[in-house]
Order: C-alpha cells, then sequence, then structure tokens
C-alpha cells in the first residue's frame, strides 16, 4: 500500500512547479490526472533533453501520473472537468493568473460541485498583492526574492542556482499544504482553497538572511563555496582539483590540524574557537589554501576520510550519479519508457518502511489515457468519446 | 483551528534540517516540544546574529515549539523520554549517525512502548549504504549530490547555494513523510519509520541535469544566471545595474523585441524560435548586451512591465524586505521575542483558506518548558522537578 492511495488528483499544470507537486503525491499513490492541451500539451514537452522525439525532461517529472487531452476551451470539455471534480479530492493549477477564473474553473465554482475538494493554486507572485497579476518564473523570483543576491562569486556577476529552486520549493511547500489539508479534511469533512507563492517560498528558504538584514543591519552578499559563520567551511583548491571541507566545530578543527599535519595550528589564539577562525579568516584562508595545494583531492580524501574531517569532492553530476553509495541506496530507479527507453530517476527521496514509494509507471504519452479515464471513470460510451475527437476536444 | 491540532512531536533535532522540518510542523498546529541537551542547548543558539545575546539565528528556526532541557545519558532523562514517547505521535531526530541507538531510542525501541508512533531520522547518506555512517553537512551534499557542479559562473570557481539547501530540503521531503505517514496511520492505526537522506534529497531537486547525462550523455556545467534550455532568459547588465530578463517563449520574443525598439530581430531566422536563439546565442547575447546597457534598470523595468516581458531587478535581502508586494502579501509577520525583541519571521508560505498557519510562539528559551511539560503533559509533582534539577538532568 501506499501512503495516497485511493486518493484522486485533477492535475492542469505544466512545466515544473505545478507538476513537480503532483509528482511527488503520484509517487505517493495518488491516482493523478493530468490534463493537457490538444496537440502541444504541457510545454515542457517541448525541454530537452530528448530522445526518440519524446522529452526526456517531461518523462522525468510526470511519472506516476495519467494523462488526458482536453480542449478546455470546449464545453464538452467544461462538462467532463466538472464530472472529473465531482469525483476527485485534490484540484491543483499554476496557469498564469486569471487563467482558471476565465475557464469558470475557479475554486468557489468547483466548492460547490465538490465541497469536500482541495484547490491548490501555485503562482509566482500569489493571489494578493501588488504583483498578483505578474506572471511567476523560477529566473524571476529567484532575483525578486533575494536567494540570488547571496549566491556566487564573492565580488563576481550573479548566479542563479543551477536548478530550479524556485519551482521546485513551491512545489514542496505545496505538498505539504495539500497533505495538511487532507489531514484537515479527514476531521471536518471539509475543503478549502490553498494559495502558494514561489515569491513566499523563496523568502521562507532565506534562513539567517533576512535575521542578518533585520537584527544585525547587514545586507548579506555571495560568499562564494563560504559559509557565512562557519570557518574553513568552503571549498580549497587542492593540487588537481577543488575539495569541499566542512570543519564544522572546535572538535573538528582539531582533527583537521592533525590530519594536515599542522598541530600548532590547533591552539594558536587567532584560530583556536570559530569565532576567531571567523575573525581572522583572512589571515587563516592562505594558510589553508597553501596546505591544501601540496596534494591531490584523492590523496586528501583518503587522509580526512580517516581522520574524521568531513570533505567531498565536488560531484560533476557523471560521478554522484555513479557512486556506488548513490547506487547501494537505490535513489535511483530505473523506469522503463514506451519511447524513450531506460530512464535514470531519482524517486522521492522518503524511505517509508510500510508504505515504500517506489515509481510505478513511466510519464503518460499525450493523451494516452484518454479512453481509460473516460470510460472507466465517466462512464462515457466508444461512441460518445469517438464524437468527442471528431470534434477536437480530446485533441 | 490549525491543520494538525491534536498532534504531539517530540523533537530531538539540532541546527537546520531538523529543526526546519519541526518549523513545518510547529506552524501547522503541531504540538512540538524540542528537546535540548544541558548548557548550550542546540549547537545553532551559538550562530549568528544575535540580538541582546539570543541567536536570531536559533529563533527564526524554532518559533511555535516548546522546548525542555534533558540531559539524555541520564536514567531518569530516559524514563522522561519514554513517557513523552507514549504520549507523541512523532519523534523526529538528525544527530549523527547512531546516536539515537546508543541512547537506546531507536525506533525498534520506541515502537515497542508505542506502536502509532511515526519516526523520522534525518542523516547525510542515510541509514543504508556505504557512507551511512558519515556525518551529514549541508556543504557537503551540495558538492556531493552535484548541485554545487552545476551553480557558478562558466569558467568561474566553484559556488555553493547561498543558503543551505542541503538541509532545507531535506526538511521539507521530511514533512511531506510525517504527513503521508500520518495519513496512513489514520487509515491503518500503525506508525512507521522514515529514513531521509539529505544526498538523496539532493538528488531528487536536479530537474533534468540527471536526464542530460543519462540519456544524452552531457555533462551539465554552471551557467551563471542562463538558463540550460531557454533564451534570452537571464542576467544582462544595464546602465547601472543588473537585470533579468526572463523572454520564457516566442510570443515573449516578439514583445521583447517590440518593447527594446528592435522589431527586426522577431522574425531574424537565427532568433526567430526558442531553438534558433538557443543554437545562436553566441551571436544573439552580444546583441542583448549592448541593447540592455544603453538604459537603467528602473528605465528598462517600466518599459517591460508596460510591454509585459517578465523581468526584474535583482533583489539584495533589504530590498526584498522592503518590497511593498512583499509587505501587502504578509509572508512576513512581526514577532516579539522575549529577549530579541520585535524579529520579521518568513511565515510557513502556505496561505490556507480554512486553517490558516500564523506564527503563534517566539522560539523557546533554553529549558523554558521544563516545568510546564513534566508536570501538565507528565503529572510530576514541583518535588520531583525540583530534585531533577538538582541532579543536573534538567540542566
Amino acid at each position: 500500500m501506499k501512503p495516497l492511495e485511493g486518493i484522486r488528483v485533477l492535475d492542469f499544470t505544466h512545466v515544473l512547479a505545478g507538476p513537480y507537486a503532483t509528482m511527488i503525491l503520484g509517487d505517493l499513490g495518488a491516482e493523478v490526472i493530468k490534463i493537457e492541451r490538444p496537440k502541444i500539451g504541457d510545454d515542457s514537452r517541448g525541454f530537452g533533453p530528448y530522445k526518440n522525439g519524446e522529452s526526456a525532461y517531461f518523462a522525468n517529472i510526470n511519472r506516476d501520473k495519467y494523462g488526458i487531452v482536453l480542449d478546455l476551451k470546449a464545453e464538452e470539455a467544461k462538462k467532463i472537468v466538472k464530472e472529473l471534480v465531482k469525483k476527485s479530492d485534490i484540484v491543483i493549477e499554476n496557469f498564469k493568473p486569471g487563467t482558471m477564473e476565465k475557464l469558470g474553473f475557479s475554486y468557489e465554482e468547483f466548492s460547490k460541485i465538490n465541497p469536500k475538494i482541495i484547490y491548490v493554486s501555485i503562482s509566482g507572485f500569489g493571489k494578493t498583492g501588488l504583483y498578483k497579476d505578474r506572471p511567476g518564473y523560477d529566473m524571476i523570483v529567484q532575483a525578486f526574492g533575494g536567494i540570488m543576491s547571496i549566491t556566487g562569486p564573492e565580488g563576481g556577476p550573479p548566479v542563479r542556482v543551477g536548478t530550479s529552486v524556485g519551482d521546485i520549493t513551491a512545489a514542496l511547500f505545496s505538498a505539504i499544504g495539500i497533505l495538511s489539508a487532507l489531514v484537515v479534511r479527514d476531521r471536518t469533512g471539509k475543503g478549502q482553497f490553498i494559495d502558494v507563492a514561489m515569491l513566499d517560498c523563496q523568502l521562507a528558504i532565506l534562513e539567517n538572511a533576512i535575521m542578518r538584514y533585520y537584527i544585525a543591519g547587514e545586507i548579506p552578499g555571495p560568499l562564494g563555496t563560504r559559509h557565512p559563520s562557519i570557518v574553513p567551511f568552503q571549498a580549497f583548491k587542492a593540487k588537481d582539483d577543488w575539495i569541499v571541507i566542512a570543519v564544522g566545530n572546535d572538535n573538528l578543527w582539531g582533527k583537521f590540524c592533525r590530519a594536515v599535519g599542522r598541530e600548532e595550528l590547533i591552539d594558536d589564539p587567532r584560530f583556536k574557537t570559530n569565532p576567531k577562525r571567523l575573525e581572522n579568516y583572512k589571515i587563516l584562508k592562505p594558510i589553508i589554501d597553501e596546505i591544501v595545494s601540496q596534494k591531490t583531492v584523492d590523496e586528501w580524501l583518503e587522509i580526512f576520510l580517516k581522520a574524521e574531517v568531513p570533505s567531498t569532492r565536488i560531484n560533476t553530476i557523471d560521478r554522484t550519479v555513479n557512486d556506488p553509495h548513490v547506487k547501494a541506496r537505490g535513489i535511483l530507479q530505473k523506469v522503463k519508457h514506451p519511447v524513450i527507453g531506460d530512464m535514470l530517476i531519482p524517486k522521492l527521496p522518503i524511505m517509508f518502511s510500510e508504505t515504500p514509494v517506489d515509481i510505478e509507471r513511466p510519464a503518460p504519452l499525450l493523451g494516452e489515457h484518454n479512453d481509460k479515464v473516460l470510460k472507466e471513470l465517466l462512464g462515457y460510451t466508444d461512441e460518445e468519446i469517438k464524437s468527442l475527437k471528431v470534434k477536437g476536444v480530446l485533441g
């Protein structure tokens, strides 16, 4: 059994923030019915990499979902949507602001049909406030929300986090909202509306940056690989490549100094405690640079492993994927896609002892489950489906 | 009513991944009882910024929790823990691997006392695999998991994401796991064990990077602010500062060209479609650089806003915090801390229509709720509490 067995999700989402949220729900065992527009489908079917003409980007994020195609502007499609709403537990969308309302698919409309419905709307700036009508892009909220201003080399050009954390964190908070609303509904029998703004989520992951501004009057800037309050805790250049060393406390400082054969540094009053090392960073940094440059990454990793000093190579993706621990962990699952073939997909990173959540199905081809959903779930006849197809309602 | 009212969380966590997860549960209305060690408490009470001797770092992440102090090695403390386990729904910990087992606090032990308990263990590398005994640090998993290799300027030094996404994503997935297990328990009456590895979570947020390697044989590298598959979608240097422009599709390309007065570019065969713009990036980039350099950020923002081209300044934290939309949105809540005074704290970024989750209480002072928890929840007498204090069990 999976955690969300018996829960049905009506999925109007596209690209990343919404689809990542419904991916989580699908992996958790919910029956996700993803609705795509005719011919083109989800925009992310146009994002690379491709194989045999199919997008691996789409196939990655949309596993464990069923897919149907509907021309949502057609009256017949609206009727189908409303029949589906009656039989669903959750509705989720991340259209441009106003789109669902224009289609007649607002929470108000849907909750009239099904008062138990939980309806989640993900947008760039949220459903309230001055910018509520602006479209949301990961790039925009990363820049607007402040994370871009604290990511990058010191004094260097701005840097975007290399993965779309603006979308992905909104997806994660949406999943938390949905699951919470399910817990509530089990008690009260009532659904509700949930408004998740990508921008709000960016503020929520700033760790202590807002405190540094509001409490300490500081405007945090980018620090390369440095941690703002722990030293030494960053990447250093070894003989051949970069190595990350994470001396998280004073005990580890002792281990580090012994491991590199510089015991005299341990009790050096300039470096004895973390506050001192932070204060004297500019003196300490070149000393450690000089030490680390003497050996290769592999040599250091062996030394630090024995000395129990946390350290690692900066893995490129190929190294991460092929690492023996990652393999043993089973977090990357081989999934066979009917067109792409073998894919290696990161599972939901939650290892449940009683309700494991391996991926069950590859992503749907465009409209793959039209017949299944219309027949089995809504009781449409072959004749009716044929007529809808002729009219273009089903793409 | 809040979503998790009536749910009790026994919180053995420290620093960030664990405390961020219990922060979410506390904000959602669960009664979180955080256990800290005598005298020092959570390590993050030593992280800046400080005010009046109290850590705003700690106070930010630990709002909406109750705090008690226990010397977990003392037999009396173990007895108290077991009494608390009987009365709790969730146990969560992120100690160094093996610590809970050594204390006699494993899932096996706790589930004997309370078979309904949901027990979440957050670690750097997980409970299985070759590196399961290694401690986890955000810096280590960011470097090991690949995100560091795709974040940073092209050809530049490595860059850490400026906020601890290694910890925070593990916290978010843990919250999802816990809520899912609650849904399961409502049906089956049984708890379970959940193993969340920070490293697994880093793999899960790589978007399409694993696909680019596994499907396309590419090793993704850092791209500065560029998006790997959309052009133009990055930061450009205006006359006075950087501006982010996000031309997410061909329709927006037309709007962009008209807005900057360069209509002839719209149908230029080199730039007409996104695949073409991606292919001819090296020709297009200097053209846009030249255009954008002609005006200031403020001038461009006004033009792009009218033209409906998504764009933004790269806000520093002060600008984000003081933005009128952010203020109108109410995502930053003023919370009065008894020692620090007024704090501005990002709320849980989930706006529920029926069960809103404003922050209720500031973070606990060290041991603040010892008496409350021992008396009200466990029925200890003043005499017994006094005796425990004398023995140092309560710090």
